[in-house]
């Protein structure tokens, strides 16, 4: 590991020229560093809220309903602790970069108390989604294996709480949690996306739902399905900031096979329609539709 | 990071409300949670078993024949006494549950020590996928860039291992060891597959092999193929604890090239058959087939 | 935890059989582990590189010039010391094993130097990436949110890192970055793979860029596109260390969308092409070709 | 780190000669480990309290009296659990071995909440400590040095659950808690002994309070000072289980300087009375006694 | 671990005592922790120092005049930001309590910056430190042997450190330094005390140094000695803050053995002088004067 | 924590300084830093040497002879392996700074091997020493609490073990060795010194034991007993490498109370003697003596 003193003025040397490189004003440059949020410390505190939410899953305590109190503040003060500061930073950054509105100093405090306070409706909602899972998939032998196992429901928790946070006009955080679950899960739902109740996605891998997306009811989506955009050359940034709907919109108890893929923001799925596995669809089908690629053999 | 009287009192109301979301019989709301396996310990035993099967990639040792018992040692007892412990925990909680039969105290202990007694026969086995990765891949360089780097070796040692679990009927671990693999790799197999010698997988990001599928001898797979079920909208329980056959059955000698789907438990591909990348397949296929989808340009 | 004497006889009896299982001379049967590169080093080392190369997102350091330098230090001596060891490994291990040509002994050292001296040029390439990637997707809000979340920087980053050391003919190292890369990102980049500058791709998973590929400047890929090669049932040795060209050439500014295919050494699109989601392509196609397949409702 | 065959031989032969030497019936040849408390959990479960009784100065959260509640919780649910545990293994491990008496399984949690409810009056006690310190040393700066920095504080702290959970009759765990401190502070205060109010040590390193010592209150104690036993040549095992008085008593106000040695059960020091450095005491003085060394030059 | 419902309200009730024994205005109650400085980071802090005044012997790197550089930086940037903000929180909460004078923001950057500017200074008179340890011990084979393992350079090296940081009137932070070396080596130093150069304690345990002793050059001190004061009952707060002499003056080459015990603000030892074993000395002797206690057997 | 330019500098040109300040020559300047070996890898080692002794009271798995012998190859491969790169460090330093003799390469690997295949030796004395303590001290309420948290068993064991490796003349480890126990215990036994079988320290705190030290069996010992050297003002070099006797020897069956003094190595303590608290001894004295301080009241 000896470094001669020749390698060492060398690497001196280059190390000079990447201090240079930060002379410009390229985009990779900031050096606002203190100020932006700490991508660990949002993923920690996402993974507090999960806890709190699947306590009998997560805890290494044994619960009484007394014990239960002490084991979800456990989980919540971290959370908001550590969650509050992220999005304060996260406001604080883009007000001064100049993309954001100004708010007051207490409003990341305001934003995740209301965050905790939609916890029991937001359990109602993940219990829905499990229960539809287990109907879904007769390879779940129990509702623990898919609790503790299933990416799908790791990939609907990241987002139900990403989508909160995204609707309050919180900057960068909801898309760190996103990504952190696309990571763990091969799932990318953009916090944007609106989802109904009782969703269901099995085995995952490659399913990519798009900003703009609506999706009702009992929608049952497969791997490698894809709600998209139809393309836009480059984006001018006036675009950029006007949410317009340029993702599809699936009615309820729609089931859409592995595979296909859905483009375009006036594109409607009707309610009960089926859609087969590697379709191509962009343009609106009515309810009850059932499309299937034809078998290429 | 100061917590002002009044939001910590808003904080404290909302853990109260989390508190009473507990208190109806959701599938969530589990509280046995002393008595569910730690799905991190679980882990942790497959990473040891993995490491006994490769220990001249995982040893940091300079490792001789006198070493190298010790060095399997080291791995071999911490992964039987924490298996040992979370199958214990699986089949007491299911048991409990009433989902399983009963089974004596030291049933997990006989299911590890038949685990460990089969690693030889393992160890061949996953020899041969090796070899037959090395064979079917020009880009890899070395035996060992295989080892270290490519997520079919990963996948394919832990299907293998969870396999034997699976078959030994032992619950929920089988399932978490092949979901930890599945968030590395993207490839998604249920320990229920029955995968025969000489398997291969190219890159692997989106392979689906579902929990009844039957694959032969030297069979290569690309990304993004599905052995999946033909659709069934509502799972009964009285079907899921029986195991009907929903998935393909592969021929020896088969290749699959990326994207394509198979679907159904009476679908079987014959020895020796080619399908094409992207071919959606619902039927049977006579040996020496080859399918390819058209190219759509 | 109590093991009984006798199961621990059977497990003492079982390690036996996995001690003599390492008798053969099979291919996993590997015991040079001391001199193989550490997969956790090579990483790490990745990781610090990156830091360097993005010091203003990874820096908990408020920063200004003066302390610029040493947070760049901070980040590079480590890179180099770690970088240099696990370089030196891998191709004294390749030299033993007879796979690779010798080197000097200060080799691993010159090619680290070399990297580094590299890096101000290859932070101008990942600024043009990031622009790149900013312009094409309206969903991205700001360019913090691009470098903090998205799965394209990571896996560019990582690919531009690798390629070079791959071009630099180290061995195992660059596939050890490539891998950890799609692991986290489920893009699959082969380090040998020649990638041109603003290059993007959305979303990512399932995407395979084969390592003959060859890519011209400002081409944007979406998920589960593959630039593959026509198979080749088995590999010869003598093919596998000369490097001949098996998957396509992507002119400048083509656009390929969600899950197209695009193989074979031969394959050349035309500059300007736009090439439509689920294609399949084997030949080459002109400049500014439009090909879409044929929506399947 | 190269083990030769010849030198791994040489040290397999060598553990095996370990192994025999277990053998015998020797006192250190214990296989009872599993049984035994865990002495860093014990440790642990005392910082936690230790935390609880100074939250003010461990806690790393701003503290309000809404937050307080939690603050003190997060310290004393492990606090519970963790010696709750490590008693109950105590007494068993005890009970097993034949020293002590038969207790229901309950016992150790009803021990431990006594001590969790006899906190408030020990912060009374440790609260006059602190005053004492801070009036009888000139050197201390403010409370917070002393709370921070003292030794005689970390001591005192540590005496005093000791001791608590030694006229419990806890077996072996009082012990470990004082041996921690005596680690830390070089003070060694039996578990036994029993202290009044007020008390301050100085400095400490040195100082040695037996078993069955008795303080008043108000009591100054300087570095060195050793509160000791008469020598008995050996000890019979019938008295060892017998508490007999071996240690002096000390009244109300007396200060010992630093080296003083006071030895013998039957010695009482009257109160008010001031012992000089490195005096020899082996019998009794009156109330307000002034003795002091010659000074030797 | 299960923790019946009533066991749980027997400790939560026991909580609620606690949480009304902070109501209070106990000395111990003090809530402000957010505000005090952090243990931990001072002790780091100092260890970082120390790192870089003995880098030949804390470094894992190999060190040549290039890197040396480096590995400086590597630890006196993170001494220098944490030192910093301790300061910074120590001045701020005596402020806020009244204690300290009001000092401008950048009071404690401008301490630490004049510290680390003091190093080589420093350097030079712990290299004397380190001589006259090896001349003054022939039980010590080599200078490293002394680095390594001698109490004595440790706790000369904490106090030269806390020293120049009491004479800068920082508070809490030197004696949070000084507690740490006494913890770790039973050598108690006030970090007022003045000593010269080529100071030499042997052993050291319940060496214990006063806050106004002055200690020349070439001064030997062995374990045991006290430098102290002669006794005050109470001290009043007056008095407190004022700093007046209560501890003794030692001249230079003076050497004082074991146990020896040296009083009063008054007494001077006078140059060249030799203090026996376990002399009590209450007033001053002239130069060269040598004292032994009368052996006692 | 943001530097201003300004300041830091202020910070880039201090350590410009501490850079400067090693260009001497001094003492503490040495760079040889990666040769030295690692103080807490012989640390480290030692811990494990010390778990293979006491392997009932170290280790976490309920034992069987079967599992024994794995339990301590987990103890005595590493401190193997440790162990001998950290002498081998150690003598490779001394042999390039030409203090030590030249030695063989595999030197270190025998010595280790030679203190692994003493341990059962060991052992047994270690288990005299053991219930030496429990038969003399009536505080000691069982075996294991001796074992647990009696300072005097962590001092004699890393005593024996030192003095093993200080016999063969290993440099600087035996020290280090030494050291770490004089820091937890406040025991300093200098590694040369010869101690009999059955020894017990009573308490402990500012026991010094000289290199040359000769002790008999059975002797007993209390806090604050020095077995010294008379003083010696400068030691040539050539007197240290010469061993001649400087301390006491105590035949079998003596008690030395706390805070004696033995001086010189020509002083003798006749076998059988009793030496008081405090006495102050620099002459030998017959068999069976009886001397007490003068109790100074």
């Amino acid at each position: 590991m000896n470094l001669s003193a020749e390698r060492t003025k060398s690497l001196e040397l280059a190390i000079d020229e990447v201090v240079k490189s930060y002379d410009g004003a390229r985009d990779i440059d900031n050096l606002e560093s203190a100020a932006l949020p700490n991508k660990r410390a949002v993923i920690e505190a996402f993974c507090h809220l999960r806890a709190a939410i699947y306590i009998g899953f997560y805890s290494q305590r044994a619960l009484n309903r007394e014990v239960l109190r002490y084991a979800l503040s456990e989980q919540l003060y971290p959370a908001y602790e550590l969650l509050t500061e992220q999005i304060r930073r996260a406001v604080t950054y883009e007000e001064k970069m100049g993309h954001g509105p100004a708010r007051r100093p207490t409003w990341s405090d305001a934003v995740v108390l209301r965050l905790v306070h939609a916890l029991p409706e937001l359990r109602e909602t993940l219990n829905d989604d499990l229960l539809m899972t287990y109907r879904s998939d007769p390879a779940a032998k129990s509702l623990e294996e898919i609790v503790f196992s299933y990416p799908t429901l790791q990939a609907i928790t990241a987002h139900r709480i990403a989508h909160l946070l995204h609707d309050e006009g919180v900057p960068m955080i909801p898309r760190i949690i996103a990504e952190y679950a696309h990571g763990l899960t091969g799932i990318d739902i953009h916090p944007g996306a609106r989802i109904g109740r009782s969703f269901f996605i099995d085995h995952g891998t490659g399913v990519v739902i798009g900003e703009t997306s609506e999706i009702g009811d009992r929608v049952r989506v497969y791997q490698g399905v894809t709600l998209g955009a139809l393309s836009l050359p480059n984006v001018a940034d006036s675009d950029r900031h006007k949410r317009y709907k340029r993702h599809p919109t699936i009615g309820d108890d729609v089931t859409i096979y592995a595979g296909a893929t859905i483009l375009g923001g006036d594109t409607v799925i009707g309610a009960g329609s089926i859609i087969g596995g590697n379709v191509w669809l962009v343009k609106s089908v009515p309810p009850k539709s059932k499309l299937f690629g034809r078998a290429r053999e």
